[in-house]
């Protein structure tokens, strides 16, 4: 694809659309605004923003995704995670709720929108594969429970505040005798019905003769309907009058272009928290797409993926929203509603905006209580135990990572665990390939092939050594390198020459080069002749273009093969088993 | 080695020490001071400190490392680099030269101490690793750079400030009205002196009959013979009535404990400046002592001299002194003279304290032009622009962390340039290794061996595709692998069987798992079985502890050939030349 058309994929699906396509996108556009509008509700909530941000976020941006994303089964719109991260955000920055915060929320889906386009446009998406699947899951899963834990105090009508699991806790205890006994039975019954709802719609549904795809998609509408029962409870006992806090008085109306901020302090102060969310998001997004575009053999470009998902942003910023990404358990529903075309989003869009015209009112009376309860129900999927043990069993240095990861975030704040994860995974990466496995190999008598004198019973000739490195040669291991080569010399004084076998050696990097310069100087020194072997052809051409092999001491061999029938006359080496 | 002799490199040297060692490691000694002292002194200077601090320095470190450094040449004290980078972390503590600002360079010595010794004790030598070739390249000689360039206002006599290039240059033009001659004229004669006995003094003294080595080593005796020179001609002519600044009274006397400030807010100030002294500093050492053991065939052990060059450290910090290193300059002297072990540094330390009781009146008479052009001179070697041609050519992306560190070193601050040439090349070796080389492979007809379809004339068979990856498996490409494999399946509809050669894969790490789990999954639901083949033994052991192999809707096999034989019954697969 090439031009305007690979920034708009619009154009490869609109031309053709089908009305019955758009009937399927109809469908899937309700199921999904049914799950939407109590999770909009309760995210904005979680980031400590009027719910009117949430629902907002959830307008505009599906119809800009629509335009420039890839996937047809996506849900763009406020989620937990980010929303987690956005109240973290803008704690230090204002009181929540107020005007200034606001204004820096949607300064945050702005900047976050940009620089997500700067990295789609300039193909920067390799920038996300710093997230590695350590670090994100227990980022998730740490966040989680600071979610959980953040909403204990909608639950039992009670204040408290801090970002992390420690100051969460210290509030807990503090405040725990104001508990307001109302507010948690609405609280509890939510939970249960909400819980019970996951658990038994399902089969229920199944019993009274829905088919298991309909009765699946149907169980799903049971947020919604707590949402609206606790509205109805609360209207009909005057749950305000009794001390539940309601929602309350929403402002309204429809999305209305907001001008972002000139403050150039705020731009500067958000700047990393911007990038931090625009990537989680996007990390989170683009997995949910790819595996539900795998199972219709479709593919989603990741660098175009950034261009919607940066669209979409900095269309809810400048529309009076908060950043927002794809959650896995919405585009679940939408794929399985079965949405065809990235309209069934727009549709969505409609749906939600005439609601939020139309029902204001209404959301008013909705406690507080049932929204905690909607974020703990939903959050409370993504804590993954099993990924944990599974790791730890696998590796030790990930599951390292996972658990700093972890620790940082409910100890300190998200940004902390997930910056710390990400240093130390690279840092551990680092560590592992900077001592690779180095092996001296011997002649397996009688082939051309070559193998580990520890494990094999090989041939080895006495003044020669073969010595094989099982991993690319860059600045983490330049130095291992010349330590263990000057190692062997001074292990073996009668060392004549040393074959550097290097079939494992997929790049050599300029500090590397530097110590292949070095070790080929300082074995000269050491009357030793420095030879390579299997040298792979794109590293071959760089190395070329240096002067490493003009002032190679020894030559250059195709195979170790020939290198040894150069080196080692046949005379000389003693038979297999025989040490030399 | 155990126990504690592993942290006492003395106990293997000393119980053995000879008479003629003695002498050989005395007159290394002699020479090392005739470097020493104008080097003290010139860089306590640069790093805005009393030169008495300098001297100090160069006193209990080197008998600290003596005792526990493992290379017989290196020779420790005041350097250039780490001396410029003192400067700099302390110019926004205190005014150069307070009470305040020594306080803090000692702590800074102290911290560097502790900071290297928890490295060595805890074997974290590869940390040492991030600071790739072109990173300390780059940031020598744009350190290099500033320091000659901070040198200027010596010479002309005029007041300049500021750590950056573009600051200096600034206040350059605006001073360079009050350009004092007298002073022009004592620089620029040290300057040319400097450099002329740097240029012709070898070749004179060789045609004066000295051989070779002798004349060499005499003439690094120019820069105390100048410094000597210009303190006469300053006495003679009292310069200091005329306006040329001299260094004047020094406080004097030997080291004596100075307990470390217990300032928490300076502590945890200083902290990072200290770490990226220390390393930067262990580096240089690091590399210089490996280059002239290697000489001998001798080894260093790097966690011992992260422990030698700590507990130095630590020394100078506790009598009054400020952050050392071993130079390479002075470390060849020291070679060249003849130094035999570690002692000859605990004798160059008591030649400096004596010189410091003595000397100091007549030191008081040095003009700080000479000293400036102490620096100029010996700083001016450090300069490597065919460092920066040949990295150029070889590779971009090196070149690109290069020219990064030394643009940042210069229009920043120094540790601005090592921390953002650090981040590039971790960021650019993770970019290069997150699009891998990966090849279609075929069976080079009649063999068992497979070639990349795209060089060689290959045979081939309809419904199986053989992939090799070049590259270990980890979380910066783990995504790659699994676009790349769902592109090779949405391309080929007809594909049954997807085998992935394993044989470049040093490493799989749990987010690269998490891909191949994917793959898996995602390969089934399209009908694809994926086999595994070459697995390397580290990697398969690591496999088997997981479900992956459980799961696998394929097989593993032993060879790419066995694989071939199981899935592409000979009949089937068209020869070698006939696409399928």
């Amino acid at each position: 694809m090439t031009g305007f058309k690979r920034y708009l994929p619009i154009l490869q699906w609109a031309p053709g659309y089908r009305p019955d396509q758009a009937a399927s996108d109809l469908l899937a556009a309700v199921m999904v605004t049914v799950i939407m509008i109590p999770q909009a509700l309760a995210y904005s909530v979680l980031a400590g923003l009027p719910p009117h941000v949430g629902l907002v976020a959830s307008i505009l941006p599906l119809v800009v995704y629509a335009v420039f994303g890839t996937s047809r089964s996506l849900s763009v719109g406020p989620m937990a995670i980010t929303s987690l991260m956005t109240g973290a955000a803008l704690a230090p920055i204002a009181v929540p709720g107020s005007p200034e915060y606001i204004t820096a929320a949607l300064l945050l889906a702005v900047m976050s929108g940009l620089m997500l386009l700067f990295m789609g446009v300039f193909r920067l998406g390799f920038l996300a594969n710093f997230l590695s699947h350590p670090v994100t899951s227990g980022f998730v899963s740490a966040s989680s429970l600071i979610i959980i834990a953040s909403q204990i105090k909608d639950i039992l009508g009670i204040d408290m505040h801090g970002q992390s699991l420690w100051v969460l806790g210290r509030d807990l205890f503090a405040h725990l005798g104001q508990t307001h006994w109302p507010t948690v039975a609405v609280g509890a019954a939510s939970i249960v019905l909400l819980w019970g709802g996951r658990r038994f719609a399902k089969p229920a549904l199944q019993r009274l003769g829905f088919t298991a795809p309909r009765a699946g998609l149907l169980s799903k509408t049971v947020p919604l309907l707590v949402v609206v029962l606790s509205m109805v409870v609360a209207w009909t006992f005057s749950l305000d009058e009794r001390g539940v806090r309601l929602i309350g008085e929403l402002s309204g109306g429809l999305p209305s272009l907001v001008l972002p901020t000139t403050d150039a302090g705020l731009w500067q102060q958000l700047a990393g928290s911007a990038l931090l969310i625009g990537i989680v998001g996007f990390v989170g997004s683009l997995s949910s797409g790819q595996s539900l575009a795998a199972k219709r053999r479709e593919r989603i470009d990741p660098d175009q993926e950034l261009i919607g998902m940066g669209a979409a942003n900095l269309a809810s910023g400048l529309s009076g929203g908060m950043p927002v990404t794809a959650s896995l358990s919405r585009s679940v529903v939408n794929f399985e509603a079965g949405a065809e075309t990235p309209a069934a989003g727009a549709y969505a869009a409609v749906c939600i905006a005439l609601t939020t015209l139309f029902l204001t009112p209404a959301i008013a009376w909705l406690p507080r209580a049932t929204l905690a309860a909607v974020i703990i129900v939903s959050v409370s999927t993504l804590i993954d135990v099993r990924s944990l043990v599974r790791t730890w069993r696998y590796s030790l240095a990930d599951v390292g990572a996972m658990l700093a990861t972890i620790a940082l975030t409910l100890a300190h704040s998200v940004e902390a665990g997930i910056l710390g994860g990400v240093v130390l995974s690279v840092g551990l990466y680092l560590f592992r390939t900077s001592r690779p496995h180095v092996a001296v190999v011997g002649r397996v008598p009688d082939t051309e092939h070559f193998r580990n004198i520890r494990r094999y019973d090989v041939q080895l000739c006495p003044n020669v050594a073969f010595l094989r490195v099982d991993e690319s040669l860059y600045f983490a291991n330049a130095r291992f390198l010349e330590e263990t080569v000057l190692d062997l010399v001074t292990r073996e004084p009668a060392l004549k020459d040393l074959v550097l076998v290097c079939s494992g050696i997929n790049l050599v990097d300029a500090s590397a080069l530097k110590s292949l310069e070095t070790i080929n100087e300082r074995l000269r020194d050491a009357g030793v002749h420095l030879h390579l072997s299997e040298v792979k052809g794109p590293v071959m051409d760089r190395l070329k273009r240096t002067d490493l092999l003009d002032h190679l001491e020894g030559r250059v061999f195709l195979s170790t093969f020939d290198a040894w029938r150069a080196l080692a006359p046949s005379g000389e080496c003693p038979p297999a088993g025989v040490a030399p």
